[in-house]
Order: structure tokens, then C-alpha cells, then sequence
């Protein structure tokens, strides 16, 4: 018998979502891995009796910062310092060895802004903290996104190409995912058009080849028409694609594939899954059954990430 | 009785997939309008031979260039160029009277390019032919999604963000598409994520307040968080939709309603719709039945448009 997974579970914007979610998954998550709340147990008994429940026995929980009160649907800098207190003390969990990833529920940035914090979101404290070029992916098994760009304004993003650059992601994204096979999407319309409408198309095939020959292997394919790749008739024959910037590769994903989705940051020395919605704030203690989809799903992938790399 | 509207069928790349659609679709066609297709008998009874068919009596054509090959599939100036001349000619009877509107099979800019021709498409010839910032729009009845920017690298679209070019582009927009209600996209990821990740997205606030005050009524709302307003909870509130880009507006066109979709041009004095595919270069005259949806649909469109304009 194996035992199960710790999982470190970073408990998002409480005045958001996120609580609801943990607290009507607990019994499913029980069954997948040992679940670890970053929540205070006071602040947990607080926001089951605002949606009308109690707490399970074995709602296992921490001591953590909860000097403030819960005020439903409220953007707070207070409930963003607590979400950024508990997302970091999580990941601390993991890197002592107590836990063995790290899955998040939905934080503000707003709110992060807020209270003074300069990140733009959980991707970007992993980036800084570990000093790492993590990959921010999302999807879920039919459609795995990983983006080149993430939270940069969109002005920025014909800046960031360098052929260099992108060689490195995508050799980082092949050995820290284990994808087999991907399509690069194209930054231009049409993918440039043969240089009519842009030349980043061209840098971006220049370093698909580069990597497909350090890895001995066509494993990427592109600059893929990005209008085009994700027709009905062409998206089926790819699950993993490589988008350029946060829209171009999210936008398709939630039309697509919208409550199952999950996050995942690779490049990391730990695991960290997440789900791919917001703190939801206009709907928060509000909704009889919340979609937990997206958080199973991302509890589910943290365990067999795990399982792959042998832990 | 009514008459029915002569329709101007612009045949685009004889190397192409347009004229085995014009084929197949003659009888359809016939029942909607009176279609006039601008390629020579001449060249009509060689691309229906090449296809194994023969022209119907009733199929009108015109005096044109034909003095080339037709090589299935082959990027060709010669056919680019011919494919340029269809579409003049094609609008010039819609401004002599001779039609009342223009409906464009797929060209290809490439050929366009090879044949030293500077317009990067159809709606590029428009805009310069009628001095008009013509808008283009593709879509459904479901989802129409109408391009701020269209044919430029990703690396100008930001640059393009001047409050009163907006303005201009949302009123011509309501006056010539009639629209009652649209909703507009962000730019950057998030929207802006209030001013963390760009600030265009207040830019379009404001373009979107003047507009509708302009026109005393909530008709624009926004700016939208792109990735989110194409998800399934969220789209069916509106049927207009606003995109800041070529991409961001086609993407979800195409993942979620791909081969029922057309293209219309707003902002001209003149009707025209059109298909929204390609060539499809690499099935061109080897496919039994070419999908005709969005052909017929571009025929039906125009003359509901005509209708409305009281033609």
C-alpha cells in the first residue's frame, strides 16, 4: 500500500471562492491525497459558519495569520496579504520536505496591488523565489497550454522575442513536462503571412529547429496559423500547444475547455498545480455548488506529477 | 413579386478551393439571388473539367483576364494576380449599378505578394479603393466579432491606441452594421488587471463611455477580460463582440464556430461578405464535397444586408 500525498493547500483570497471550493471537495481530495489547509482553524470554523456548514474533523489546518474578518465578495488588502501569507507558507511546507506539492486556490491581484505586494500572481512569486524561468501552463489531458509570455502587457510581447530565449523555454518545457509532442503557435496573423504581416514567425521556426536538433527529435512543430490551429478539424491532432502570449493560448482554452481546466507551473524544483479560475468575488458565499472541477483536477494532476517523478 | 438582388461573385484563386465552392453551390445560389461570377467561360469550363463536372448553362460569367494555367494547389502570380482583377471588376459592376453587392471567394496574400500587388487582402483594396476605415467583421448569427486592428504584426497593435480613433471605429461600427448591443474586448491579459498589466484598457473605457454617450444609450459595454468573456457561462449574453486585434477576435471565431462563419465589411457604400476561410491550397480540386456553409452563408447575409438597406 502506497502511502498517500501531502498536499499543501494554499487557500486563496478568503473573501473570494476559494474556501467553498476546499471545503465542498474535502471528502473527494480525502480519498486522493492528505490534504494540509493553509487557513487558520478559526478562520476556517468562521467561513464554514458563513456558508452554513461545520467543519469536518479532519479539516487539518495551521497556524497562520487571520487578524481580519471575512467580508464576502470584498476586494481587501487584507484578505491579499493573508492569500500571499498562505501561498508562500505553503510552498515553504514543501521545500522543508512536510508536504509534497503545493496546490492554489485563486488569489486577487487586485488585492495583492493593494497591499503593497509587487507580485503579478502565484507564477510570478515561484519565478522570483527560485530564481527559475517557470513555465506557466494551463489546460487540462485534451489541451495542455504553456505560455511564452504570461502577465506582461501586451505592448511588451513582440519585444520579448529572441530567438535565444525561446530555444531555452522550450528545452526547459520538454524535460520539466515530459510532453512528447507540441505545436509552436505563430505571434502574427497568419502566422506572418511570408513575412507580409510580421517576422517573429520566422525567428520562432528558426528556434523550433534548433531544439528539435539539440533533442535529436521532431518533437515541435510550428509556427502554427494561430487563428486556424484551434479549428475542429485541426485542434485534435495536437494536446499540447505552445502559445506566445496569456491570451492567444487562454482565450481558446476556457472557450474550449472552460471548468475543467487546471494551472501548472513547470520549471520548478517543486510541484505546483492550481485551479485556472479567479476568486470569482460576485458569486463568492453565495452559490449553493460551486464548480470544483477545476480544483479536483488540479489535485488530481499534483498526484500524478508526483507519481512520475518517483515520489 | 420581388426581384432578387444580382450578386457580384468575386472568384478568387483558381488554384484554390473557391471555384469548385461556386460550383457546388450554383443551384443553392440560384434559388437566393442572381449570381454573376467574374471568371471567363473560358476558364470556367476548364476548372469544371479539371474537377470532372460540367458548367451549367445558367452559370453567367464575364469578359476577364484568363490568359494563365489553372495548376491545383500551386502558389502562382499569375493566379494572383487574375484573382485581383475578379475583384475589381467584381466591385466596379456593384459601383456601376450592374450588381448590388460583392461576395469574395479566398485569395491568397501570398500570391497577391509574389504578384507585386501591395494590399495584404480584400479589405485592404476596400479601405484604399474607397477611402473608408472599413471594418472587418467575421462571425455568425451567434457571434459576430468585428477588428479594431486586422492585417498589422502583433508588434503595432498597442501603437494603435488612440482614444479618438476608437471612437470613430464604435460609431462607424453602430451606424453601418446596425448592432444594438456589443461588447468590447481588452487589450491585455486580464484587461489590464486594473493598471498591474497595462493601461490601453482605460483608453477603451473612455472610448466606450464617450460612444455611448454620443449616442445617449448603453450600447457598448467594457472593456472585457479577453480570456474570459468567450467562456461557455459567459458568451451567450451577447452576440457582438469587439476585438482589439486580428487574434484575439478569431481565435475563439474559429474554435468555437469554424465552417458556418463569414466575413462582412462595414463602413463601405457598398455591400460585401465573404467567405472567412482560406484557399485551403492543399485540398483544392481533390475533394469531392468542399464544405459550402460559409459561401451560402456570405450570399445569405448579403442579401438580408440589402434588404435592410432596402434594396
Amino acid at each position: 500500500l502506497l502511502a498517500k500525498a501531502h498536499i499543501a493547500v494554499s487557500i486563496g483570497d478568503l473573501n473570494g471562492i476559494g474556501f467553498e471550493i476546499a471545503l465542498a471537495s474535502h471528502e473527494e481530495v480525502k480519498k486522493l491525497c492528505e490534504p494540509v489547509y493553509f487557513i487558520s482553524k478559526k478562520m476556517a470554523i468562521k467561513c464554514a459558519e458563513l456558508l452554513g456548514k461545520s467543519l469536518p474533523d479532519d479539516f487539518e489546518t495551521v497556524n497562520i495569520f487571520d487578524g481580519f474578518d471575512v467580508e464576502p465578495g470584498v476586494l481587501s488588502a487584507k484578505a491579499g496579504l493573508a492569500s500571499y501569507v498562505s501561498f508562500s507558507m505553503a510552498v515553504g511546507s514543501v521545500e522543508s520536505g512536510s508536504a509534497d506539492a503545493v496546490v492554489t486556490l485563486p488569489i486577487s491581484k487586485e488585492a495583492w496591488m493593494k497591499a503593497g505586494l509587487e507580485f503579478v500572481g502565484h507564477t510570478d512569486v515561484l519565478k522570483k523565489h527560485f530564481k527559475k524561468d517557470a513555465i506557466m501552463t494551463l489546460g487540462c489531458e485534451e489541451m495542455m497550454v504553456a505560455l511564452f509570455t504570461d502577465h506582461i502587457p501586451l505592448a511588451k510581447v513582440a519585444g520579448s522575442f529572441k530567438k535565444k530565449r525561446l530555444v531555452e523555454f522550450l528545452k526547459l518545457l520538454k524535460t520539466s513536462s515530459g510532453l512528447k509532442k507540441a505545436v509552436v503557435l505563430g505571434l502574427n496573423p497568419h502566422a506572418g503571412d511570408g513575412g507580409a504581416l510580421g517576422n517573429e514567425d520566422k525567428i520562432i521556426k528558426e528556434a523550433i529547429d534548433e531544439t528539435n536538433g539539440f533533442f535529436g527529435t521532431q518533437i515541435y512543430e510550428g509556427p502554427a496559423v494561430p487563428d486556424a490551429v484551434f479549428n475542429p478539424l485541426t485542434r485534435n491532432k495536437h494536446n499540447w500547444f505552445v502559445a506566445m502570449y496569456h491570451d492567444q493560448g487562454l482565450i481558446p482554452l476556457k472557450a474550449l475547455h472552460f471548468e475543467e481546466s487546471i494551472n501548472v507551473t513547470f520549471g520548478l524544483p517543486i510541484v505546483r498545480t492550481s485551479v485556472d479560475h479567479g476568486t470569482a468575488f460576485d458569486i463568492a458565499y453565495k452559490v449553493a455548488n460551486p464548480s470544483t472541477l477545476s480544483y479536483l483536477n488540479a489535485i488530481r494532476y499534483a498526484t500524478k506529477l508526483l507519481s512520475a517523478n518517483g515520489l
